[in-house]
């Protein structure tokens, strides 16, 4: 009877590269997050926004750091002081633990692609 | 004699936008590494390459995991089993940790602008 070949067990960490802007769905009922890198201490995401906003009185309030940033778009996020911060390409920020926000806007029509880092 | 008011005292998180494109120096003798955020568990860096590349013979080797993008430019990252990945922008990848590799290439005569996050 034939048996299965004798193999030592092995690992191999196939590095996947990826596209940011890949994947990107023709439909968008609501923001679409996904992870796209993650530790028991941090995780990346994906945010895709396509005029969508925090629904009315919604406030994210986390235990972790965010970094965040618009790669691609136009984005408002508000603070529950009321601060504002509009965010074009590029621009990034930092939210402290618990400190309340929402995004407030992003652009219609068209795709606001965003980085955000828990950690 | 006056004295000074009564206050209680306060702190204030300011939340700060800057952007990734901002503050990139005119010379970059070499690659030019800044951190953007960070925590005892994870870090976010920018890095600014002008056709550089790590000196030869030399090999990242870190007990961190990292995620990587080219947020603009073009760059050749190369692994110690010899792949090498093409990342253009917003090509992305996740290194696990003691996963030698080293900068082969970057676009030369234009900036390659890369977010790193270490975790």
């Amino acid at each position: 009877m034939a048996s299965w070949p004798s193999v030592s067990s092995f690992c191999v960490d196939v590095i996947q590269k990826r596209n940011l802007f890949e994947g990107i769905r023709g439909e968008l009922a609501a923001e679409v997050i996904e992870r796209l890198a993650h530790s028991p201490h941090a995780r990346v995401e994906r945010i895709v926004s396509r005029g969508h906003a925090s629904p009315p009185g919604f406030w994210y309030d986390q235990a972790e750091h965010e970094w965040v940033m618009v790669v691609k778009g136009r984005a408002r996020l508000r603070f529950a002081d009321d601060s504002l911060h509009e965010l074009n390409a590029g621009d990034h920020l930092t939210i402290p633990p618990h400190t309340r926000h929402r995004v407030d806007w992003t652009a219609p029509g068209e795709d606001t692609v965003w980085v955000a880092v828990f950690f």
